[in-house]
Formats: C-alpha cells, structure tokens, sequence
C-alpha cells in the first residue's frame, strides 16, 4: 500500500532563523505589524510504499535522518496520513 | 493573545518539482526504494498576536498572499495551533 507521509524539518529552536528574520521584515514593511516571530523550514511529502502506517513512517525516519535533515541545525517531524 | 500559526507552501500539484525529484534520486541511491514520489516546500511558522483563532488566520493568509508564498506556482495552507 502506498502511504502519505509528511516531514517537517525546522531550524532547532536553540538557533537564530536569519531567513525567517529576513521574512518578518518584510512583513512589517507590507504593514503586518501583529507577525511576531517567524521561522521557516521545509516541508516534504513522500509517497512511501509499505505494509503497514509504522513502517512507512520508519522509511521516512530514516530517509530524513540519513538526507533530509542535517541534524546539526534542524530537527524533524514524520507524519503518516 | 499570540498564536502559533503554521503555514505550509507547496509547490501546484500540475508543476513539477526538480528539486524533489534530485532528492529521490538521492533517496534511491541510499537504498531506499519504497519512497514513489518526492515534493518539497516551505514550513513557515508565524507567532502572531490577534484577539481570537479566525483573526489570527487571517493574517497569516494574507501573510502568504503578499509575499509567503507565490501563487503562479505555489499553493498555501494556513492552520491555526
């Protein structure tokens, strides 16, 4: 069965975001006063072939630890739908 | 009140997507042969300061219409947390 599984990789939390910086400067410049803060990373779907839900997911996870994802900066989210 | 909104900007479904493509090559090349189909976008997440969840929205929506996301060949969802 093939599944929909979606990775979120952000910058870690602990680290400055200069492009989202970037991006809420922008914002206020278009007069979006109330955007506080912005962070922005990726978002990636797979079509994920696999027996079951925990195995697609477990593809992902591997997928995003050994490509996706530099786990020096980022850090990510598997979802399986 | 702040709320955290997550805007999520993909490429159109029509268009291709290089960038994903090259990432499952990469993918394939590592061994994992069940991920089909790769598309990659932008996770944008917004602090934004508003009364209540639908102003909140709003905002974040017209965040993505002025300048998140660029509607010739990108399409956006906005959720509220």
């Amino acid at each position: 069965m093939t599944y929909n599984v979606q990775v979120t990789v952000m910058p870690l939390k602990e680290l400055l975001d200069p492009q989202g910086k970037a991006v809420m400067g922008g914002l206020q410049n278009l007069g979006l006063n109330t955007v506080q803060d912005v962070r922005i990373g990726k978002n990636i779907t797979l079509q994920v072939e696999a027996n079951n839900p925990e195995e697609a997911k477990k593809i992902a996870e591997e997928a995003s630890k050994k490509l996706l994802a530099n786990p020096v900066m980022e850090y990510f989210e598997v979802a399986v739908n």
